[in-house]
């Protein structure tokens, strides 16, 4: 059986270079905290523990870290996880060494870091899997230009020959310098052995601190083998120390989830123009536009068409809907639905409680919030709905506004079934309007009308001949 | 005089991994299907006939061609289209086998496939011309990595130099492996050679097929020349097989199309954030800004300029016309035109039967369908104009709305010259305002009103003092 | 001390390749035309002088350049600026000369192009000090690939080796043909020597042109040393001929902006997709969205968070400030500010003199012009605000709108503190409502109202029952 997988998460650094007042690891990349992609990582390891190392505005870190395993994207298997703090912040091996009180001896410590947010559950498996509970396994990468970094001196030319040093580059002779493969912050080691080692670190050096790669001297002292993972894909080592690096991420990690999604049938008109801020669940026969933008949880149905320029959040779309360009949905947490065939947009917003069933059409310059529209209902122009219940095959005309809102409190708009509401036509809830009605033109409704009648508030229509406008005053601006 | 072409297009494949319900050939790129892309590549060639080679789904296929056929983007010239089931489908050879009734030994067949879109006219001509009536002439396609490609083996050196095979990589000794030609999978052969050695083409292989690359050792053995036509844009060899390909294609096409406008001197703030999926004619100094999707067929006259995030289609805008940011204009099959000079948008939706003359205003959450608006008209705010006729200089104001629908049938509204609309006013079609008058802000006209008049549909203004508003219900949400 | 700089800048050529009735340098990059960003070049180097050589359209050029002269991007300096017309256009050598009158011997003569916009100041400042008046300075490119170029010849093999010649590809041998060195086309001269130089050039060459590279012989004449500052970069020599070329360069010189801002801490989504033509002030924590358009003079204070695919300009952003997806701001000359703590959009759209106090909140399908929002003040819906006064706390309901405009001339509406406007109510301005009042749903407000009142205008609700509504007609369409 394998060793128990516990987790230590660096996550204690200030970040100077993101200039910026939160703390690095929880800027976010795909709109997830950076620290979220790591824990999402560890949870898909099943690790047994986590345990985050945090320094600089520690609270800050503790406090999101727990919403972020709150809400996993990845999986829903609770995470026991744990904070060390550093203070002072003392190099990579005295971090460690804070989290040492929390590991088991009976494990394998897997150090990541809460900067580097791309790396694959599959990479660290086989990191695992060379480790296997006795092997101090390095994650290293094969880079075209590896000048400035640390590099691995292998003791054969195989994959599988083992590690006999890091050297770092002042450190390098000649031939070392052409070593290729560096290593990338990421080991896995057998905690019994992590705990011996990180005993015997020193910090003798310029910086005066204490390296967590020393213990790879240790390892040979010891007789235990040093082994190494090697990966050619530098984005999943990648870390995150400035505005740049995170938009080259943010960048790499779009790229990565449109190209999952096409290889699952969707089309996008532009992978590089696409982004997904959360997941994306998508029916067969969906089209994507460019330049559209999804986040928190999204189903598109089949044959669902989504429009250039489109801003969709939190919402379920049903088979055959199109939505036209320039449509923002945001369900937030109440969520939207929009039943099949119904068509959306252009310039339509759908907010927290739309509930649009089959059929429906909501057009330009329209506004849905918490409303629940039947099937076949219709507003196509210019309108608002908002705490509304709309009947089936009602036709909203152009203009026309639910007012929901009496200055303090919201109130229910009902409109039954078959009920014209003609343009420009004020509601003011709570109302309701019965089935088969007309609201004529115009009408500011305050109180409920019967069934299948016209409804109407309206001043008699005069004119007075030979009217004169006023004439431009002189004085006055455009 | 040049042997007359014939076409053999392959689109008999089923496109697994498409994941989709449509035929292959059926996706679109830049608008059109992959099939209609090279349909109009056999047009523009004059071929004599074409003969679509149909298997998957080939009812909805040889449907789907008869309607590009009828709607060309490369020429009007009526062409010749006739379909051949291959069924089952056995390799390449066999798919051909099934053309040949329809082809006449007088002639030269050129076989694409139907999921090649981006292959050039001139490659084709070239191509051709190797052939000259009386050669086998090859496609091929110079690559740097040609691994895993069938190589094109020479007699010799120079361009000119024969071909003596089409080797495949497992059979390739080290020396052919070096080679960087490769078979296109693009031919074009004299149809009395093709019939001799189609009727002589094995299933010898591991896959039992019929492959049509074995007639150039049938072409070697009757002393028939064989010639290739190399080049080195593997976008115009390249087919589509997966969703990931067609966007890259989408991408190849969108970049050659904004590449040919910008030599004809249009100005594109983007290159890569531009698509068209039909065609754009523009005049002299016109300039796009970034992010904009034209549709159909689209008309830009001199000047015309056209602001970030538009959506374009089927329209004629003219000279000097500013187009503002988020405009959406759709003509469908009414098309839309705009007179010279006129100022449109931001956040305007132009829909069909738009006809705005010159020097019109059409402003922001302004709708128009179906309506002729005269010289200097303006509607710059929240307003809709349907089925209407809307005279010179006429104004409406912000809020105002034609009712056109009474909820059965649609009816026009009639605004004279110089009419001024004020805001929120309501006209309910069928009616007229007479020249020269206005309406009353607010005022539902249902009846046509005179020339010259104040129209006012309006009630007494009253103040109830010291009115309170409701309070906040403590148990109510917001 | 340094000797005093005069730049002379060669834009007299006719730019066929733009196809456009613009002179080539005026063209605009990041919105500003090419020669503005040669001036703002010159400005930033203190040139004691700019010589402007004009040609083709000559009028338009000089009177362009004295607008970009008036307003500077890069310093407040006012800049000395003559013109010198060259007529006919006889070779870069011509062009100099005729600008000579107007430069002194005591200083040193920078050589620009009017259409080369993205030479960095430092570079030049670098150029300079190798000439140090003394010695000709040219800079100078090293390209992987310089085939077609005038090669670098130099007597030596050190970066400060002097320059023996400048060989045409033409006259190159096959040893010169593999310098990777090219001239740039800018150099710096004492003037002295360029004076009596550029009396010596000859014409006596297939176009019959005097060319400006001559000079290089007569320096090694006159033993006057040649040097050479060489750069790398080729964007800061390219120049613009076509509008492919200013394509690339526009994007260049975006992705350099956007590298800045990030460097500044400013969280951009997309640097690929961030467009900045004039100038852009961030404060911490800013956030931009992908496909954001920034034009004239941005600032956006700490904590500003921009949504996709908005257009801003000439605006000023307060604190904290979030401006959701589609908004669109364009302050004009009056200029747009927002109060911290507001929000706006999506599909909001400020306009000149919208003037915003904090925590206002502007929503979907509402526009703001020329009016004053004070603190709290809401406009959440399809309204129009234009040239109002609105108090603190105001809510305007959806569909309201103030009627500024009355045929003629624009007129106020003043609202004050806690005022309720109902949906679809239009203020006839000039109108003030009363601090603490009412206005019903629907009501056209055209007296002012009284404070703490509720103002209605409206007529009697009536049913009419067991309506029937028109039926379909057959012989009409949809």
């Amino acid at each position: 059986m394998a060793s128990p997988i516990e987790v230590v998460i660096m996550a204690a650094g200030k970040g100077t270079r993101m200039k910026s007042k939160l703390p690095k690891v929880l800027h976010r990349l795909g709109g997830r905290a950076l620290l979220g992609h790591v824990l999402d990582c560890a949870a898909s390891l099943a690790a047994r523990r986590v345990v985050v190392i945090t320094g600089h505005q520690a609270e800050i870190v503790e406090t999101a870290c727990a919403a972020l395993v709150a809400s996993p994207i990845v999986s829903d298997v609770a995470m026991d996880i744990k904070f060390a703090r550093q203070e002072p912040q003392l190099g990579t091996g005295h971090a460690v060494l804070q989290a040492l009180p929390q590991l088991s001896d009976d494990g394998v410590t897997l150090v990541l870091s809460g900067d580097v947010p791309l790396t694959q559950t599959d990479t660290l498996m086989a990191l695992l899997a060379e480790c296997d509970g006795q092997r101090l396994a390095l994650l290293t990468l094969k880079m075209d230009n590896p000048a400035g970094y640390g590099r691995i001196v292998r003791a054969g030319d195989q994959p599988s020959s083992q590690v006999s040093a890091i050297v770092e580059q002042k450190d390098a002779n000649a031939e070392q310098r052409k070593i290729q493969e560096i290593y990338s912050g990421i080991m896995a080691v057998p905690t019994r052995f992590l705990r011996q080692w990180l005993a015997r670190l020193g910090n003798n050096n310029a910086q005066k601190e204490y390296y967590l790669t020393e213990i790879v001297k240790f390892a040979a002292e010891d007789g235990v083998a040093v082994v190494a993972h090697q990966i050619d894909d530098a984005v999943q080592v990648a870390g995150v120390n400035s505005p740049v690096q995170l938009a080259e991420l943010e960048r790499a990690f779009q790229q990565r989830q449109a190209l999952r999604l096409m290889e699952q049938g969707v089309r996008l008109a532009d992978p590089a123009r696409f982004d997904l801020r959360g997941s994306l669940s998508c029916g067969q026969d969906v089209e994507i536009d460019v330049n559209c933008v999804f986040e928190g949880a999204v189903k598109l149905a089949d044959g669902v068409r989504v429009g250039a320029n489109c801003v969709m959040a939190n919402c379920s779309i049903g088979e055959g809907v199109v939505i036209h360009p320039f449509t923002h949905i945001d369900g937030e947490t109440l969520g939207v639905s929009v039943g099949e065939g119904s068509l959306i947009g252009p310039f339509a917003r759908l907010r927290p409680g739309a509930q649009l069933g089959a059929e429906v059409h909501i057009g330009n310059f329209v506004e849905v919030k918490n409303s629940i529209l039947a099937k076949g209902a219709k507003a196509n122009h210019l309108a608002y709905l908002g705490d509304a219940t709309v009947g089936e095959r009602v036709n909203i005309g152009a203009g026309s506004i639910t007012a929901n809102y009496d200055g303090a409190n919201k109130h229910r708009t009902v409109i039954g079934d078959d009920v014209h509401i003609g343009s420009n036509s004020v509601l003011v809830a709570p109302v309701t309007i019965g089935q088969g009605g007309t609201v004529g033109a115009g009408s500011t409704i305050t109180k409920s009308t019967p069934e299948d009648s016209l409804s109407v508030v309206r001043a008699k229509q005069i004119s007075l001949a030979g009217w004169q406008r006023p004439q431009k005053n002189l004085k006055s601006g455009a």
